[in-house]
């Protein structure tokens, strides 16, 4: 499991704070906790600062990497932000992320064509959210089909069919997971990741409802997440599934997380 | 999802100990509890006694039924034991379980033909425990065209595709969850239903495992579980998973067991 770890967030209060300071250690505290706590990926995101959203991703970047010796995903739509942040980026970056909506597809797959970086690709169009398996699938053949074109590996490209939440529309959940199935089916060696928070919106228990759901997407074949991952039960969840999905090698990962008390909570 | 209670069991101590001193108040309460915390059906099982099985099993049935108003599964592969707990039976009771099995199945589906008993179809054969996904199918093909030929209907079958340790062979989760999902597949209409506490063996743990994995067999179509109804958060996990996976109309339930508390745990 890929876990891009979403904390360096600028829709969180902490971290706007963190960032309008330029406060380097708080910003590196979060970033090492992530890293130590099994994340692949810090993703950096400094969306609320218009204007100022080139300059402060970069700083993001810079002040991650210093560091933790891990790649961040560069969450943002703006193609002046991610240049900005690209350009102090060490190793290879995961973009997070295009989608069909014309203004975010032109703009960003010049910066991602034909090179080896990671990239979320997520089910939206400018039809609007996707509600049926069938409606994701239509996005993301097309989606696919034009990273491909453009030169970018399969091997790089992380759909994210997106989740919606089972309050609004009972089967939203199973959509979902169905879609995941049928991306991982119909494009081998391709990835899939979500951020799935949402699927628990407008009920109570939310933390519950997300870790359940991710064991039932990975029995279903998703195999990248954008998490907290200080969350343990989250944690302990992704891990036993994997081991239950048979992406554990001898249950050895299962194994030492249990020596780490990662299961006792 | 339908709920199997499998706590009256003789191969717990306790159990044994209640059935061989005739504690008619020590089985009830175990009934009673299992069906208060949402059992459909009370398993009774008292396979250990040779010679007293049918003696023992008819007293269960008579014991439970006399204080909870749900019907049992007779847990014996022995006729002249389900025989003599049918006679005393009230409802529809489901018999656990035929198999493929030559004896097994030869001396139980006379039994079962023609009858509205719910059976669960265990795939397992002669010829060993079944490893692949394909190994199952060939089992639960041969097994659900018997019951069919024999007048049980489709929906009255719960197929269960024999969960093994995930510590034997690292794809057996993967396989078995394949499994149920070509089962739901291929057979409209019918259930499937598994004990699952197998898939853990030689792993520690083993109670937060079945609990993980009860929610991914859910999200490939798992409707009944052959499970300990008071262990809390296994009941958790299978009502966010059931509202998850578009199941539950509206989240009531979900929102039930959240007022009752189910979740705090």
């Amino acid at each position: 499991m890929i876990i891009i770890g979403e904390l360096i967030n600028a829709s969180r209060k902490a971290i706007k704070a963190a960032i309008e300071a330029q406060d380097t250690a708080a910003i590196q505290q979060v970033a090492k906790d992530q890293a130590e706590a099994g994340a692949d990926y810090i993703d950096v995101n400094a969306g609320v600062f218009v204007g100022k959203e080139p300059e402060y991703l970069k700083w993001l970047v810079e002040t991650v990497q210093a560091v933790v010796d891990k790649p961040c995903a560069i969450d943002s739509p703006d193609p002046a932000a991610v240049e900005a942040a690209l350009s102090v980026h060490q190793g290879t970056p995961m973009i997070n992320s295009i989608s069909l909506e014309k203004e975010r597809y032109e703009r960003l797959m010049p910066i991602v064509a034909g090179t080896d970086m990671k990239v979320i690709a997520l089910c939206m169009s400018d039809k609007g959210m996707p509600r049926t398996v069938d409606d994701r699938m239509k996005i993301a053949d097309e989606l696919v089909g034009g990273l491909l074109k453009n030169n970018v590996k399969i091997e790089n490209i992380f759909v994210d069919p997106l989740v919606q939440p089972i309050s609004v529309e009972n089967n939203f959940g199973v959509e979902f997971i169905n879609a995941i199935e049928r991306i991982v089916a119909a494009y081998p060696g391709i990835h899939t990741a979500c951020g799935l928070s949402n699927i628990s919106y407008g009920l109570p228990a939310r933390k519950f409802l997300n870790q359940t759901f991710m064991t039932m997407a990975i029995a279903k074949g998703l195999d990248g997440a954008i998490i907290n991952p200080l969350d343990q039960r989250m944690m302990s969840n992704i891990i036993a599934a994997e081991a239950l999905a048979g992406k554990d090698n001898f249950c050895m990962n299962y194994l030492k997380a249990y020596r780490a008390g990662l299961f006792d909570s």
